[in-house]
């Protein structure tokens, strides 16, 4: 892995990965001069007893792009500068111009409220997966998105290290179905400056599984679906992929390796291969299934950075389609999200055969 | 507030509420005359430690009305039959004919799988708040909405009195922004075998808070919410609604009665007429913001029913407009979901300031 790193005029940093070596000289563009404008913060929620963060200042937006104009192309011309710069590299991470996370130096401090508040301490990175506009994660070649793997364990060490930050949660959200309006391959990358909820949660599931079993519950749930291979879509010496048997979405698939590794960082080379396999394998299949590209979040959950141990926490994507049949959509409603109590109707043995039918090609 | 209980040609129950006395010869009629198919079942998650439940037979329609059907207008014709007879009533309560949760008679065992599994018991109720299927909750009169939080109250102590049952949730999803495609007004109930993720947190944080306070969060904010009044939208002897200052969605609203009471079935009739003003208030804020209906989910959240004693949790709802602004939608994506972390980008302080703007008349 070739790193390069870089300061854009307005202050954010820009750091160039590639497979071949970097040339030193590239510069990082922006589209802004300005240095970044105000301040996050969070305020309690005293009923759910969890943050919210609030970046009003992400409305004052000074630029608003043409929609045709691509922010994550590079930059062709120095009167319209992109996020990044033109040369010989394969991803870019770069600090999101509009963080939800992250205050500045001297920001003001938050407000008093009626709720307790504090600096939305943490930090916000946007990921470019490719300089190919058209492209698409699952269309890269294996050892791109072996890199990909590498950066967001890169990634996860430089901020995990930060005394301020938690938890580093990599996502993707693709496809307009779910939110998207720039269809530039990328994800991003959020760094909290405390354990959210879901992730919190499951820390303190695995630990007390840990503390019973002597392995994670994901490390037996592997193992069993391993045994009935009934819902699996790859298998591999160190990775797998299937759709779990306690799915919450229709095509909800899981990723991870399988030996019980708590993070990105932690893995080995032969590991971050298989991984590679196991991801281009899945996002293949998803985008020939109806032959269109398929939309979905996919996050990818680690231990938390906070010195904890975490036994029983395991590294793992999961990935969370929209779309219940080709043409209808799943909504969260009343019950999903005001209960938290997820309703499928379908079931993951009849919903993986649809995925296991769909050939691909590494 | 009168009732008729009756039962559906297909076994379901039918419960009519009325204001007036009811004609008990009303017959329960049934767009289906075959006895309900299929049992759902619950799947244990292990990672998230919470149950999830899979209703298979849901896709399984044998019956697929025309776009223009609507089963929730009464019978006109005998060869036509809807969900409610034609005669004098307010509103209607009946059994989900494809319910997420309740098990039939005889049903089949659930699957033995790598996960735990467990029969889906509780229950799933429709309840149509108005025979008008032009209608919209906020435009009914003030004793109508009352009525509905008495029904609401009845259906609470009916079914939360059941030893199976832990949690009854009754919720509004309003609009096709949010998935309904039945414009009829009308909202469900969903009475759940355990307490599920969202109301056990918020069980846990108001006991906890009650424990060192004598009152619960909610009563709390109530009174700072009063004393600064900046994001009140109405306040009666009473009730009271408000943005709460942690709000999660842009147009967030809270609407509870002032005492700190556990459920609908405790407000005495007082609390009840105030609490209908302060509904009605803020559905005609919603409403008269962009003069077109506008959409949202509304959970009310009431103590759970597993006879535990819950102090500190106190009836209300909340009420999540999907919309950031008049033509773009709040997606929830990457933080909300898979981290559970909210990210906003108004701030509570100013988006009251459109709603309290909008002058309704009760």
């Amino acid at each position: 892995m070739h790193r390069l790193e870089l300061t854009k005029p307005d202050g954010r940093k820009l750091t160039l990965y590639s497979r071949a070596p970097i040339d030193s000289n590239l510069q990082a563009p922006s589209p802004f001069s300005d240095p970044l404008q105000g301040a996050p913060h969070l305020r309690w929620h005293p009923l759910r007893g969890e943050w919210v963060t609030y970046a009003a200042h992400r409305q004052n937006r000074t630029f608003l792009p043409p929609p045709e104009y691509n922010p994550l192309a590079v930059t062709t011309s120095a009167d319209n500068p992109t996020e990044v710069p033109a040369g010989a590299w394969d991803i870019a991470v770069f600090d999101n111009r509009f963080p939800s996370l992250g205050v500045p130096q001297g920001a003001e401090p938050p407000p008093s409220l009626i709720v307790p508040t504090a600096p939305a301490n943490g930090h916000c990175e946007v990921v470019v997966f490719t300089q190919d506009p058209k492209g698409a994660l699952g269309r890269l070649p294996l050892d791109h998105i072996e890199l990909l793997l590498q950066v967001w364990g890169d990634r996860t060490e430089r901020l995990g290290t930060r005394p301020d930050i938690r938890y580093v949660l990599p996502f993707e959200n693709r496809g307009a179905e779910v939110g998207v309006t720039l269809h530039h391959p990328h994800g991003q990358i959020y760094a909290y400056p405390v354990v959210p909820p879901v992730p919190a949660r499951m820390a303190q599931v695995a630990s007390e599984h840990y503390a019973q079993h002597g392995h994670g519950p994901l490390a037996e749930m592997i193992r069993s679906e391993r045994e009935t291979g009934e819902r699996v879509l790859y298998e591999g010496r160190h990775a797998i992929a299937f759709v779990p048997a306690c799915a919450r979405y229709p095509y909800e698939v899981w990723i991870a390796p399988i030996r019980e590794v708590p993070g990105f960082a932690q893995l080995e080379s032969a590991e971050r291969a298989d991984l590679a396999r196991a991801l281009k394998t899945v996002l293949l299949k998803y985008d020939g299934l109806w032959e269109r590209p398929f939309p979905y979040l996919m996050a990818w959950y680690q231990a938390p950075t906070d010195g904890d141990p975490h036994l029983g926490m395991h590294l793992h994507a999961e990935l969370w389609p929209p779309y219940r049949t080709k043409d209808r959509l799943k909504y969260l409603a009343g019950t999903e999200l005001a209960a938290g109590f997820f309703a499928m109707d379908a079931l993951p043995e009849d919903k993986v055969k649809e995925l296991q039918a769909v050939e691909v090609s590494l």
